[in-house]
């Protein structure tokens, strides 16, 4: 068995958003995935990539990815966020989901930014207690706020 | 007593790091601004802008400040998150937050992203109030998760 960490490419993207939906109902919101392969396709490998990403490849299948792009901190300066760190349900427990992210660390690291930073759900205890092993710190006095579009009109139309 | 809220320039860096120091003294976290007037100028105006910003003007003196920059979410796409929205202290109760606030949501609109989102710590009442009152979904169960650059380097060195 041989696990191989690389750069996502654009034919990787069907697999990217297998993992995407998976991910969506593991985190209890299996209708929420709105991004369709074409996006995914413009967004990340058109002339401004908004984001990048590594996969993890078994067996010659893409069973994990982690997709980032940059961030600004006001205090620190440029950062990295993570935004999703998917390991296939079947293929957990084979520390795939480990390598990237230490693909990730590394790539951040290397690019010299002050911070990698990324959320995760407060239920998700193997995932907290995963980070925290890790050396990242864990914040639970932030809340996260969004404003969807339908929101955003009503308020703008106030 | 009359405001303007105009898109940021290179030339109102050095209010918007007198406001970025307020608040983080405000989030009692004194000492965590590390980035200098010179890395706002570069990282918001050179080749690469990695932010932009609206400020507020009174009697010609900036006293408020919206930073954001654009994210993306592998559920719907691009987004903008807004970094900071900082009023100076003795100029708050003029709604000037309000006004900047407008400006970010009726900008996002207008380029048509999915959402914007931003982060409040918990204890900031006043603050997740308003942004409820606007329609916004204020979620607690998500944490965020940092990791610096010292963190980074043991990490990778295990």
């Amino acid at each position: 068995m041989k696990v191989i960490i690389r750069k996502g490419r654009k034919s990787d993207m069907p697999s990217a958003l297998r993992l995407i939906n998976e991910l969506a109902v593991f985190e209890k919101e299996p209708n929420a995935v709105e991004v369709r392969l074409e996006d995914l396709e413009t967004d990340g490998f058109g002339e401004t990539p908004l984001f990048e990403c590594y996969v993890a490849e078994l067996d010659d299948k893409i069973v994990g990815m982690a997709l980032f792009y940059p961030r600004y901190s006001t205090w620190k300066g440029p950062t990295i966020h993570l935004e999703d760190l998917i390991v296939q349900a079947d293929k957990r427990q084979l520390k795939i989901g480990g390598k990237l992210y230490k693909k990730v660390i590394e790539h951040a690291y290397n690019l010299g930014v002050k911070r990698i930073e990324w959320n995760v759900l407060d239920w998700n205890t193997p995932a907290v207690d995963f980070y925290k092993s890790t050396g990242a710190n864990v914040m639970n006095e932030w809340c996260n706020v969004q404003m969807d579009q339908k929101a955003m009109k009503t308020f703008l139309d106030k």
